[in-house]
């Protein structure tokens, strides 16, 4: 009998677990039946392209990969505009918001994340304050760009800062408004995040309030806002508006039926992504992308991903399973690795780079650390692109074991944080790190790479230059 | 009492070993005295930057990067144009080319590598023939290059395919004789090595005789080379001939001096590069570089390395264990890595990267593989400087852990080679690979990299694009 999965959510995560169940339909002998419910309009969007698309590279349209007819075309029972109102997991059945019930043998959660909104901002009816989750949203703003002297970010993650970024290519005075100590957090310790501050400060005149302080109010005029109240009454020109932090779990759904959440407040799930319900993992639904909680690769304690890149590999990982269970073929089953969080970002011009764990991460954890900071050219200086990278190693101070790295620079650090990943993975010591052979080419590398010299001054050791 | 550390051979590997001490002098409480022996008028020269000044893009001047003054300075006996003639390990002292005896409490053997020459070279006089080793072969070669029309180059490794890409930049009509059945077989699979001769071939007009045929003659004309001759008697036209091949490791005096050689013929040592005689090794005497035998990071067995990335390695491991001796502090001591020769080389604007077996490596090792092959751009299409790269991965058939790694592109080699190494350095399966997030930004990077096309191809999954 042909089996039906239902995916309930149609950004990257759902759109991947369709795009790998659609590749490997021919595995099963009846088929599949596939059906996607989601609340956009739009097909297949590169959500990580739309920042770019805004800052004037190219069409918001571009992002669109694939259009909805793309799956239809396939057989897949894709809806858009469509709302889920209701899983019933002991039917193994979903309502939608047209009370039609859809049933299912494999149910997929893909509900991602939403802003935090100010409660100023919420209350407020004036155009331009928009958040920046969807093409949708990209559209919004880059209409309201027309004709605006001024905008406010809210959020000194990527996505904030990228926005930010595209206003001040445009040529809009911006301001972006985070909590202290510096920018991206999450990713950098703060003499990192320091030194992207001051680029962007520096090449495209950002200015940054990294205080503590919420916006408190908002003024329009003629329907449209024109400035934002930061704190106790500092008013902030802005003719348009973006609220780009404090992702949340979207887990009402999921809440509802009676899935467990965690602390993290993303659904808990097992290493194969099924989620848990009451004592048992259900062998039938699974759960990825933004609206699930990961196991970190160093604390082993859970925490959200929340990115593009720690989607695709749990979806293969929820094909895998579903193709094993359909096929009672267990060396098709497959486990999602520790999550390490791998991410690099364009940041106007600079490239940012994290992976593991940061200084405060790691005391959060309890882990006391060594570092190491060194900056260097990536390559020797008469070569062209030879641009300096600063990289910052954190070691286990008691086994010496890499847990963090962080990079800034204009060039190979994408390539650096998958390296880095395996480094971490791999339970390497400073000691071997250091021991251990980088290819050289003085056209494309250094003899003594930047990871040695910081290697070495972790662990106090002079670095050769 | 101040302890002599002498130094035999100034390529890479000798003034690695000074630079490290210079740069740890301090650590020993009665400092060092260091003496360096080199053949050679020159400091410290990157013989690996020769090439790309042969190519036009520097002076070869550029590629000494500190004149003997600079060591003479800092009170280094640093002695040029000298020979050693004799270790006499059992006096701890050698003797030089004028009949000089220098004592040492330190010896460390560096003498580096000499190519195989064709007997009908040798035996020729004529002017135009040269090995390409270092700054004085490159000077040679320069100098011949003024007025030639036609060049030669027996070799097919890194070395032969630069100098080649060197004269064909020039304007001179060139040839490659190497053997059957492709370029750099060391590094490449044939498969592989044939996209390097297509590009030669297409971009640079290269000719190539890839057949088991040796030079068999020269012929000149008013002292000067004119032609080589090619096995059965092919004439090839030749104003320069450069011999790159069959690099031997230069152990004559270690041998004579009854240091143990290996299989591969270069100097046996243990992790910490102490060499061995009779039953010992000796806590004194340490090799490294091309004329030392490396243990194989996959098959453990015996073989050659002889790169300028191994030697910075093995010149820490020997000052850290000079050191360590000196101060009778256990803790600095330190030992190499098992050998992976991550290996990355720009040919004519084309990026070669290769770490780890090759499919007949692994053949000669009796280790059965898996192989995936996969092309795809490196980051999103719609991005400057998106351009494809063609990996291919080895896998252990059994264990399915990742052996070696061979790619071809135009960018992000250098990095992803250091990567790959980890992989095969933890190893890595590929089924961990295959659902390790890799870091995403469409600007750099793509959400499902070739990596994991190459990986999945390998073990018989579809890849999603």
């Amino acid at each position: 009998m042909v089996k039906k999965v239902v995916i309930v959510g149609g950004g990257i995560a759902g759109i991947y677990v369709l795009r790998n169940l659609l590749a490997r339909r021919e595995e099963v002998e009846d088929g599949l039946d596939l059906t996607l419910i989601k609340r956009e309009r739009s097909g297949w969007v590169s959500t990580c392209g739309l920042p770019f698309a805004l800052r004037g590279w190219y069409e918001i349209k571009r992002t669109e990969i694939n259009e909805p007819k793309f799956f239809l075309d396939q057989g897949v029972d894709f809806r858009t505009e469509t709302e889920v109102t209701r899983l019933n997991l002991d039917d193994r059945a979903i309502t939608l918001g047209t009370g039609e019930e859809l049933s299912y043998d494999y149910l997929v959660i893909a509900t991602g994340r939403k802003p935090s909104v100010p409660d100023a901002v919420l209350k407020s009816e004036l155009e331009g304050i928009y958040t920046f989750n969807n093409e949708l949203d990209a559209e919004k703003i880059e209409a309201s760009i027309a004709g605006a002297k001024y905008a406010f970010v809210r959020g000194r993650g990527i996505i904030g800062l990228q926005a930010a970024v595209a206003f001040a290519t445009r040529g809009l005075k911006t301001t972006v408004l985070g909590g202290p100590p510096s920018l991206l957090p999450s990713s950098l310790d703060p003499d990192m995040g320091e030194m992207v501050k001051k680029w962007l400060e520096e090449k495209h005149g950002i200015r940054f309030i990294l205080e503590r302080k919420e916006i408190t109010g908002v003024k329009g005029d003629g329907g449209r806002v024109r400035a934002v109240i930061v704190g106790e009454g500092e008013e902030i020109p802005a003719d348009v508006v973006v609220i780009a932090r404090g992702m949340k779990p979207n887990v009402e759904l999921a809440l509802d039926a009676g899935i467990e959440t965690g602390e993290s407040g993303g659904i808990v799930t097992d290493r194969a992504l099924h989620v848990k319900r009451g004592r048992s993992y259900l062998r039938e639904v699974f759960s990825l992308g933004d609206c699930t909680e990961v196991i970190d690769g160093v604390t082993h304690r859970p925490r959200l991903s929340q990115l593009a890149s720690t989607v695709v590999v749990q979806a293969k990982v929820i094909a895998d399973n579903i193709i094993s269970d359909i096929k009672a073929q267990p060396s098709l089953y497959s486990i999602c690795e520790p999550c390490l969080s791998p991410t690099v970002a364009e940041i106007g011009g600079l490239l940012v780079g994290s992976v593991g764990l940061t200084t405060e991460g790691a005391t959060r954890a309890g882990i006391k650390t060594l570092s190491g900071v060194a900056t260097k050219l990536v390559k020797a200086r008469y070569f062209p692109g030879a641009k300096p990278l600063t990289l910052k190693l954190l070691f286990d101070a008691y086994t010496h074991k890499l847990i963090g790295a962080q990079m800034v620079g204009e060039s190979t650090v994408a390539e650096r944080v998958n390296e880095m990943e395996l480094a971490i993975r791999a339970g390497m010591t400073a000691e071997e790190m250091r021991n251990t052979e980088r290819c050289y080419d003085p056209s494309l590398s250094l003899l003594i790479d930047v990871t040695i010299d910081a290697t070495e001054k972790a662990i106090g050791i002079t670095p050769v230059y």
